[in-house]
């Protein structure tokens, strides 16, 4: 069984440390070699690292972008998509996608995970806002991929 | 000293049972009566009671709709803005306001009260979503009132 | 008959000549007298002209910017919308309105007056881009307010 | 010299005769052979003559689609983004891409042809909304390819 064509969206704080962004890296690599396209906010942090992670696997990468501007993606988005709508690009990338994965993440993070919540879209969650309802907690990067396997059997 | 002019968005459910609609309507009712023009989503729920409350104390009302039909709306709005953007216009909402007052609500007003944080904006929480760092939590409209007034001096 | 709660949107450019000023500032005087709530984009030019001469009348005036500063605003507007959404806000502002008056105008008027179009909503035409099918052209402000009441009648 | 990941929008009527469908078919395939990724509305008409043709040149195609439902996506769209946002999706496909190619169209063709002038992006006009200036008329296929060619030389 594999991920061919599925949309997943993978979602985070711009700004990490290392461990979340090899977390991403992984996130975004594992889900890419199952043939997923990722879907990104295309700027930094747990978003460039899934894309890079994705990209490397030799994936498809999406930048979903708040602004207008083409140099504000990180290098590893592929194809971009420039709103200049802000954060009402959140709204765009969860409806864009067909699950949601949460890696650590302030406030705009919470924003995504509540409105994939509304749109009964499935979210997983990674070291991310802690009991929230609906949400489905794992551990690890292998933990993501084998959650969703299981969503997809 | 009063709330003459300020923006104040009011979000909840849109389905709430006796109790919060009557809190709702108080907390309209009474920002309204100090002058606060009320922006909300348009709908029912605690949309609509504090559409009513500030409607009935002779407030300006602001609906700021999913959809495109004008007969969506509550009929305590005063002001419509139809976005045909679904939940988009829950962006479009807190950017509009310089404070947020969240009364209970499910996963569409805790993107809101989120995004609110996000954009670094004073959120009131009343029977709302717990534990979220950065609301001010309250437990009367009264108390509401007396919050926003203190955030103003 | 009258205007009474019509949402009527005036939409031209933001920098203008005299002559325009004074005609966008009369239409926006006599539909307000007549009970309108006059829709504007919020900033200079015609909608500042508009919304001056609504707010001259003590008509209601919304605006619906661009960005996300209040402070953008002309002063004559009552109602802020802040979607920082840059151009789609042209799509909000059409969506929320019944009839559409365009006043002079550039490439973003011309969005404007297609996207009514598009929406089969009326679209009233002064001094504006010619030749648009389904534009109705009228020559001064007095005509705007009868082609109005004739629409409604 | 190719065009390859230059960001290419081809709008137009969700509607067409034979004619303009194979027009747009032959564009979207001149295009993408050179290595554009072909962005259009996702949905038929221009829209999906386009992406087919880009499809069978083994081209990227994105769809920004104004629902909320993948299903209404042609079926040669790869890259799909769910903007639920109604006519505010034609304002991010403009914004995403670097120029634009109008083919035939109707209303909300115009005003993605307005967008675009707005916003400083070339556009090139086949069989389309004739005399808006700063549009560059062309008469085949060929012409846009070698119009766009001379863009970037």
């Amino acid at each position: 069984m594999d991920l061919k064509n599925k949309r997943i969206g993978i979602i985070g704080s711009g700004i990490v440390n290392k461990e979340i962004y090899e977390l991403a890296y992984k996130v975004g690599k594992l889900l890419a070699e199952k043939g997923a396209i990722i879907y990104t906010g295309g700027l930094g942090g747990v978003m460039e690292a899934a894309s890079k992670g994705a990209f490397e696997a030799g994936g498809i990468t999406v930048g979903i972008l708040p602004g207008h501007k083409a140099e504000d993606a990180n290098p590893y988005v592929k194809i971009l998509v420039l709103t200049d709508m802000g954060h009402a690009r959140n709204v765009i990338l969860i409806r864009s996608v067909e699950m949601v994965v949460a890696i650590a993440g302030g406030y705009g993070t919470l924003s995504e995970i509540a409105l994939a919540l509304k749109m009964w879209k499935p979210v997983i969650g990674l070291k991310t806002w802690e009991n929230i309802p609906g949400v489905h907690y794992v551990n690890s990067a292998e933990e993501v991929l084998s959650k969703i396997l299981e969503f997809l059997s």
